[in-house]
């Protein structure tokens, strides 16, 4: 089951979590300095020692060549937080080993070699970084990933640096966002060398509100570092939020309830709905869950927000014009909730 | 069953028809002039009479007087358009006699002794006036009503002189209104001698885009005459609003549909919701209904509108407090829809 097909842990809060490692190879140069044949090359080589590396990957793994595919699948792919902005845009052939479940994706020719990540429903970072760890390591014992002793991983842009590893989640934060205490948090989150911004539009006033903390410092931190310190930060983020949607809760009931209530009316009940509105009332609808006003459910909200995103209607329905895609939109949010 | 609990004749555009005769006793004062005693004794000469002219009135007739109820529930019947405004303002003792299915209402000491109204659902107003005619015939048989040969029948407003007689119909007209033709319309019936405005809030863009219809004039015409004129207006209003309504649904499919599935929505999910939402909300339904983009019944979208008016949750719920009637109107919406 993908991320956005599962319940996790404090789902009410944390979407999902996402570890990823920066690795390359020493035999190799680095991307930006690569031919289209050695991208093929390195391509060839690493999805060959993967695939063998294991009876069961054949199965469990499929291979995904950029130049293979639309241009839709790879942003659907992107919808589904399953491959990076940064490879869909590399000039050069890229690719990805994709899981069946949608959890582990191992990108090929991103800015690094290697961008090896691991995404699951909920707060799970630990488990997320255990599955990634696995398999760095599985790759390292066949290629040896280029190494400084006193640096650590080499990664092409330097704030990889050291551990390579970025560790992720993907918040829904209503409270923090109506309260416009948001501003003030992503300065905090800041001074502490992690980061946080919109999931949809930058700034303080996201759409969804959803948005994304992650570490932003990589050298001269061990992975468990790395996860503590995030973990310790999620941890205040959920205990903040939750605080504050209770307070609002008890100072604006009725309208809390009713714009809830409504929003959940408008899905259920649209012609026509267009991305925009419907990122907005189903964040309603999630903190409608969370404040026990609506019984939906919260991989139902995210499966719509990734199904009716307008990549995934493109890709996966065919569905070019836009207007066509809004009349899909409302109806998939009847199907699903 | 009363006018807005059942449905009638192109319920579509006509919500009620109503016809009312202004009639006074020769032997008292006009109202104006009245004391608190006369009023009392002209009240209970008529209601005897009245009650006494057939053994079944007793049954089917209640006799309301204005100092014996609450205000609240004068304005009930004044939501219902069961007694006017000008009989809960009058400081004097006023009554209505009220039969069962609120088809017939007598009011005795409005602006004139009497004010007989029959108002039934959709477009009767043939029918409202020979109800009208023939309770107007029982109480003149008995009383001989003030009358000037030239003149016809004596009013406390020069206005109602004449036949007395004032038919009139609530139309709905959301294509009108949202095409902003209803000020012309407001204009060209005015040159007809027919009066058009917004049932709330005057002006060309009522809430609702509910209006009512009605002749001006009363003198130098008789009866059949007014009624051909009514319904002659009626008859293009309905054809013209019929048409537009079609051009509206070709022109803007989606957002028609979009809008009308909406308010659907937003009635059926609403924890809260203030009496001109509901109004505009209704609106939408009913064009809905119209345009077979609902099965929202006429008469439910009627019940609601009058169950859910301030006065009516005063008055037959005891809620003083407009927030505790919008929570009450929302469910009144989720129970009647």
């Amino acid at each position: 089951m993908s991320w956005y097909n599962e319940n996790g842990p404090k789902s009410e809060v944390v979407v999902s979590t996402r570890c990823r490692f920066a690795r390359n190879l020493s035999s190799y140069k680095f991307p930006s300095k690569m031919t289209s044949d050695e991208a093929n090359r390195l391509i060839g080589e690493i999805s060959d020692t993967f695939f063998n590396s294991n009876a069961s990957f054949k199965d469990e793994f499929s291979l995904t060549k950029s130049n293979e595919v639309s241009r839709e699948e790879l942003l659907t792919l992107f919808e589904k937080h399953l491959i990076s902005r940064d490879m869909i845009k590399n000039p050069l052939p890229s690719a990805v080993l994709l899981n069946r479940d949608e959890s582990v994706s191992i990108m090929l020719m991103e800015e690094d070699h290697i961008r090896l990540q691991v995404i699951l429903p909920g707060y799970q970072t630990k488990e997320a970084l255990k599955t990634a760890s696995d398999f760095e390591k599985l790759l390292d014992g066949r290629f040896g990933f280029a190494k400084d002793e006193n640096l650590g991983y080499l990664t092409a842009c330097p704030t990889n640096l050291g551990s390579g590893l970025r560790i992720s989640a993907m918040l829904h934060l209503p409270a923090l966002t109506m309260t416009k205490r948001i501003g003030h948090m992503l300065n905090s989150v800041g001074k502490l060398g992690l980061t946080i911004r919109g999931m949809y539009g930058e700034g303080t006033e996201a759409r969804g509100c959803l948005y994304q903390l992650s570490n932003q410092v990589t050298l001269g931190m061990t992975d468990e570092e790395i996860l503590t310190k995030v973990n310790s930060v999620i941890d205040q983020i959920v205990s903040i939020e939750t605080k504050l949607r209770e307070d609002i809760l008890k100072a604006n009931e009725t309208e809390i309830k009713n714009r809830v209530m409504r929003s959940y009316g408008i899905l259920k009940n649209s012609y026509s709905l267009t991305s925009e509105e419907a990122i907005g009332y189903l964040s309603d609808l999630r903190l409608g869950k969370a404040l026990g006003i609506t019984d939906s459910d919260y991989k139902n909200i995210s499966t719509l927000l990734v199904k009716g995103s307008p990549a995934c209607l493109i890709s996966e329905e065919g569905l070019l014009d836009p207007l066509a895609r809004d009349l899909r939109r409302a109806n998939l949010a009847k199907e699903i909730l």
